[in-house]
């Protein structure tokens, strides 16, 4: 592993203060510099300790970084790629904890030096609370982290972020941008769009009357706006295909009621539970579940 | 409110067994009486203690009962009501608490006799456990109870079941079976179908990635099949309607996210984020959430 002496993040909201905070515990002798353009942001940062240094100026900020994360929304990546570029040191890792991961490596490939390394990460963490004030030094713990690499990936590099994120508490897998796409369109992003619509369906009047089964299946839907816009738009390709297979999936089930057919139906929800179980038990082996 | 010295619940699963342990608990003067056709649930039931007495016999289970409630699944409440309605006594209250109301108000009507009083009650609680072994004397603290009365409903009826269900902490509401199951396709039943369907176009493989969100999304599609089966055949019009409803819901956010209009989809977001955060507002102040 590269010797890391002082990892810089870029935005410092729940997932940028969470990861400030989880440095200083796993590695008490790396240097933590976080950098928001928020004065209100920075003023809490600092309040809070949450990183060694908080800065105000972003080439600062990087210009002595062995590890550079970017932790803010997606859709200011590209733009924040174009600030640092010159400011990286000579062998710098530049990774980001951003939700969806095509977009990310095309911008980086653009506009970060060759010199610079860019890898994806993906920590799937988090939660619908948001801000710098929910950050926590275990919000990583025992959470599965998804590195992406191309075959132009720096090989040291990569390797330098799975010790890094293990330290932290992840368990890592490796895939390519456009598979961790393709599967958190699954997952993540299309579960959101279903509780949405699940809120967005229901009267104000008859969701008073719902019980902890509909409280637990909305509850992402209580996310930052901004932010899952972000994401859609990053991933709208799998996002709009995904929606596609389960509108189908919907319909499969739809006719087997209109139909009256109860050992149809009965299938479709044992087939789900039976697959719902087997994730379970592999979480809780895994210990990503306790 | 009549005075109860009496209660029968046929059927000893979750729901059934938490009954006898909530009304041995709020109204320690009431003798409980449970039946179950099975001799496997019989004994379990018996060294839980679920019940005052735990019985084989149907007849005698409720010939004594001021108050007789059915726990079984809803596909056998016909044959229930045919069995009880020779020994039921005079003025004898008969609920039961199924996820649907419509064919157990058409079936009491056909079969229980003019001296029995039949009210429709859904406690919205629950869980995706099964069984006797699981039962809990406050499974019902803090929920919402749907009472179902039609214009022949009995008015005395109605407020001791009022009052039985308040008493074991729920809060109770009143509406026709029809309003009833028109809500209920809404936050219930159409959420289990979309769990269920999100699991099923999930490869293993993908769903082992999964993080809090999936899996809080997912968690009621680990409920019991046959009982889910029962529940969607049962108000198969409601839901039939509601997946039709969920499908143009999805299909406005995808015509956004194909046309890259991030407005449009921030707003939807929006929307959902802004009622489900007044439905909790309203879910903690009644205290159903704490």
């Amino acid at each position: 592993m590269k010797e890391l002496k002082q990892i810089t993040v870029i935005g410092l909201g729940l997932l940028g203060g969470s990861l400030t905070l989880a440095v200083s515990r796993c590695f008490p002798r790396i240097k933590t510099i976080g950098f928001t353009h928020r004065p209100a942001t920075r003023k809490k940062a600092r309040q809070l300790a949450v990183a060694d240094k908080v800065v105000d100026d972003i080439s600062d900020a990087v210009s002595n970084a062995d590890l550079v994360i970017l932790a803010t929304p997606i859709y200011v990546f590209e733009e924040i790629f174009t600030q640092i570029a010159n400011a990286l040191p000579a062998g710098c890792i530049v990774t980001d904890v951003g939700s969806t991961k095509t977009l990310p490596h095309r911008w980086a490939k653009t506009h970060l030096p060759k010199t610079a390394h860019y890898v994806g990460s993906h920590p799937i963490a988090g939660s619908e609370q948001r801000g710098v004030e929910s950050a926590r030094d275990d919000l990583f713990d025992q959470m599965c982290c998804i590195l992406t690499t191309t075959k132009k990936s720096n090989y040291s590099a990569v390797k330098t972020l799975k010790e890094f994120w293990s330290k932290l508490g992840c368990s890592v897998k490796v895939m390519t941008p456009a598979q961790h796409d393709k599967i958190l369109a699954n997952i993540s992003h299309l579960p959101h769009v279903m509780a949405a619509a699940l809120i967005n369906i229901g009267k104000p009047e008859q969701l008073e009357l719902a019980g902890r089964g509909f409280i637990d299946t909305s509850r992402i839907a209580s996310g930052a706006a901004n932010i899952w816009a972000d994401i859609l738009l990053t991933n709208a390709g799998n996002t709009v295909k995904g929606i596609d297979k389960i509108i189908a999936e919907l319909r499969k089930i739809q006719k087997a009621i209109k139909a009256g057919d109860g050992r149809q139906i009965e299938k479709l929800l044992e087939t789900a539970r039976n697959k719902r179980n087997t994730m379970i038990k592999y979480k809780m082996r895994k210990r990503e579940l306790t």
